[in-house]
């Protein structure tokens, strides 16, 4: 079975908002056994927005799903253009008015006529509710293609997507099964990767697996997806070849579909009972929020010292003054007093530190732009490693906060599998 | 004139990546006065591609731009399907085969066969030199189409577009002016914003000004868009309008053009000399993060104290035990104490403190999940404010982070501009 996507909005055009819908219904579709054949953004014109329904519905595609354009204000033309191409017109649903006032009223805000108006909808067209907002999806049929409008704010269009747009889906279509897996690489690169895993790639053939690397800063993910009828062959037949690349790969693989390392290392924490702090230099508080942006990391994450000035890390972690004359901020030495600072003073089973340079400027000679220290303390030792990343800000804190969450989670293991033997 | 992207890749379709590279290259073409007609995401099958290649020389589209499936591995088969669909065939290129072994040199890695193979080009094109990689970006003329393509990874792809392409397409195309501005809100909903300056949107259409909004967690863009033939008269009415519009509503606006909440301080904290901490708990070194995302920020960033345990909170902060037994982590009581506890320790001239129920779960019914406090403590006093905002963990931190910049943001301009007075 296979979808179009159409994107609705002059600002993803113009690049002013980053499409993120389309891959999180690619994502969504795709578990379920629809494949999503082609992705089209169009402006918010009228032409546009017909000239791609009349596409998705000449090339015949069983289901269409639409985003965007269902605001309140005065751009937004989608619901006035569907009752166009539909050939209906707008009646006032006085259910859904009901729930735009009692979302108004639940959250103490005044209402507006624009509100009010976002309950009148087409007529020849099932309902969508939305319970996170005022802009209803829409679902309308012609010609043998399911078209579906949901607005284009993530939030209130996943919402729809999961209570209303799901059950309707597998209950009106027949689906065969598709199952991907992937696996999550730290610490090499997608080509080198690929050099050394050559045979086992070549061995894909013959099950009929396809595969596809997908790099992105300090990551590269590999998935493998079979299609077929029954999901039991598939699962056995994708799980075998997977469980075959992690025997060839241990030292790289930090998990499985789509796990973030962050994920990670709170099942690790999280089964063995250990805590862990963070003194960040040039990371700025970055993996503090990787390592919090996962719910119930209050389990093990105690905290952070954030010391970009050097003042802080003498005061705040008990850096020694003179090795930061010395040996500089950037260097084995500050980094190891980092992680045993903020271990002792959070009292913490593990801690990570960060320093580096992560530019544009502030780079020299023996210290370029990209130069990092990391170190990782523990009861036992404290091991530090440097790194020589790249020039750009963004993608050397991403990239150190990578390597040092890749190297807690060895550390953390190791140590584990020596307690047990 | 109109251009067309091509966005080739299964991980996109599947939602695995998400495209990021169309919004940067929207951004940069219209800057430029080349409008994004539609966006085109298609499979890496050659005859998805193929029908893509068709499409775009049918309707006549004076630019297209290709990106994705340009790597060193297997599924990578832009190149070949290029070949075939303009009739040419690879030939080695000597300068390209030297650049990517001096690239491996450089880095001191192995450099292999598929690594090697990269230098092999259409022989009838124009190559566009990847100075960051090793994927060439490639330009291809016909039918008065010029169809360009280049490698998916955005850091990679960005190099060529700018280094190579837009001297290229200024040279090739006559190009019409183009002007936008954006001015962007904080702490304001799109729906209340756009009724309070109804009037004020009206009196665009007599000048052929566009207007659209653009939400996002905690944040409301403004776009205003005119073209024609004079950039002075174009900026001269949009500008005009611009200021208007801030005259309207003064308390809400942070800055224009896209600019970030975190650039906004940053300009304001360089130049007026001050400095600035965090405290955090529930946005777990977000704030911190988002500071220190800002090249340069070492000038006014001390540090932070990320304080995710109560035990930070007292041993680390200062934040008196009783008060936290008493009116527990999530209060006025204790976001103002570590507020003034960072702002004393780091000795700093401004400090942002949070505490809040993130989610999903600790919620209770007097204080439910979003249930947020944030302080600003200055030489003069220390400011706190209660917030709700919502059920979504990352949402909730994102809100929290822009919601406290934006009190910073007023707090400092406010002492500023008394000090003056």
């Amino acid at each position: 079975l296979k979808a179009l996507i159409i994107t609705i909005g002059d600002e993803i055009l113009i690049g002013q908002t980053i499409d993120t819908n389309s891959a999180w219904i690619g994502n969504k579709l795709n578990e379920i056994g629809i494949e999503i054949d082609q992705i089209l953004s169009v402006r918010d014109r009228e032409d546009a927005i017909i000239e791609a329904l009349e596409f998705a519905i000449n090339k015949r595609f069983p289901l269409v799903i639409l985003t965007g354009g269902l605001g309140p204000t005065k751009d937004d033309i989608t619901k006035k253009v569907l009752c166009k191409f539909f050939d209906t017109s707008l009646e006032m649903n006085a259910e859904i008015l009901l729930k735009i006032e009692s979302y108004f009223k639940a959250r103490g805000r005044d209402i507006l006529d624009t509100n009010r108006q976002q309950a009148a909808l087409p007529k020849n067209c099932v309902i969508l509710p939305n319970n996170l907002g005022t802009a209803s999806g829409m679902l309308f049929e012609k010609d043998n293609s399911m078209v579906v409008s949901m607005p284009g704010v993530p939030y209130e269009m996943k919402g729809i997507f999961e209570e209303q747009l799901i059950p309707h889906l597998k209950s009106n279509f027949d689906l065969p099964a598709i199952y991907h897996k992937t696996i999550m690489f730290e610490g090499i690169g997608e080509s080198f990767l690929a050099e050394k895993i050559k045979d086992w790639e070549e061995s894909l053939n013959a099950e009929a697996i396809k595969i596809a690397y997908l790099p992105s800063p300090g990551v590269v993910k590999v998935r493998l997806t079979a299609m077929g009828n029954k999901m039991e062959s598939l699962q056995e037949k994708v799980n075998r070849k997977a469980k075959e690349l992690s025997a060839l790969m241990p030292k790289f693989i930090f998990g499985e579909d789509d796990i973030k390392l962050e994920e990670t290392i709170s099942e690790i924490l999280n089964n063995s009972g250990k805590t862990i702090s963070t003194a960040e230099s040039c990371t700025g508080g970055y993996i503090a929020h990787l390592l919090t942006s996962v719910a119930g990391s209050s389990n093990y994450f105690k905290g952070s010292i954030v010391s970009y000035a050097n003042e802080v890390k003498e005061n705040q972690l008990g850096v020694s003054s003179s090795d930061l004359e010395n040996f500089g901020a950037v260097s084995k030495e500050v980094v190891e007093q980092m992680a045993t600072g903020v271990r002792s003073r959070l009292k913490t089973d593990y801690a990570i530190s960060t320093s580096g340079v992560a530019g544009p400027t502030g780079g020299t000679e023996v210290k370029p732009v990209g130069f990092v220290w990391i170190a990782i303390a523990s009861k036992h030792q404290v091991i530090s490693k440097k790194f020589q990343f790249e020039k750009d800000r963004a993608r050397n804190i991403r990239r150190t906060a990578m390597s040092a969450l890749n190297m807690l989670r060895r550390e953390v293991e190791n140590e584990l599998s020596l307690s047990k033997a």
